[in-house]
């Protein structure tokens, strides 16, 4: 079951750069900026009430993030739900013929669970689903 | 000031084909289906938690939605924050140079207050501002 919309990412060039916008123009508040993905992501945490935009900025050239800025140039990338059960819902995206980027889900370095359905199957949107590390 | 993120718009062709993912095999639940902008635009409002998915159906082909549609496909359209005084806040982006869409606010059926400032100023994101009715 979809819990909550956790965050939006949005693809950027330049994290820093980006921020003159978010941070200075629109007034968000940074949380902070962290390397994620093995070092292949730097990404710069703006929470707002109970949900995040997250600025992604690729520090590779073949992840699917460098690939879409270098098609689609910057902009909003994907979506993010929290779920309660992450295998449940794989399994009836299955069900549904859903195609998954991600068939088992991935686990980040805090034990955090996540996996992506491919934007054919939703249409054109890419989402992001994760489940917090303490739930069954 | 943002108080929240409150919706995020995804283009698709049609609201009914798009439900048979989101409502079907996610799981959303439908609130309801409008068309708003005076008929121009097919509206299915899915609630998640405090925020919104909304699929976007444009229903005529000189909007700024059907021309992303024409040129993009389906896909995540816009990003909503609620905000406390929309006036300020359109005044403070400005300030920073930011382009805006919407100098003044448009004003919907309900009496509610939005904008969109300009996805250029915005790093590729299409961003709209939106303040309740019953506030200053």
């Amino acid at each position: 079951m979809l819990l909550r919309l956790d965050h939006i990412g949005i693809a950027v060039q330049s994290v820093n750069d980006a921020l003159g916008f978010f941070e200075t123009a629109l007034g968000m508040k940074l949380d902070h900026i962290a390397l994620e993905e093995g070092g292949r992501t730097a990404v710069a945490f703006l929470p707002i009430g109970d949900a995040e935009v997250e600025l992604v900025e690729p520090k590779d050239t073949d992840s699917g993030l460098a690939k879409f800025l270098a098609k689609r140039g910057e902009g909003i990338h994907h979506l993010c739900f929290e779920v309660d059960d992450i295998h449940a819902m794989l399994a009836q995206l299955k069900a549904h013929g859903a195609q998954l980027i991600d068939e088992t889900p991935r686990v980040n370095a805090s034990g955090m669970q996540y996996a992506f359905i491919h934007p054919k199957s939703a249409h054109g949107a890419l989402i992001e689903l994760y489940q917090k590390p303490n739930q069954p």
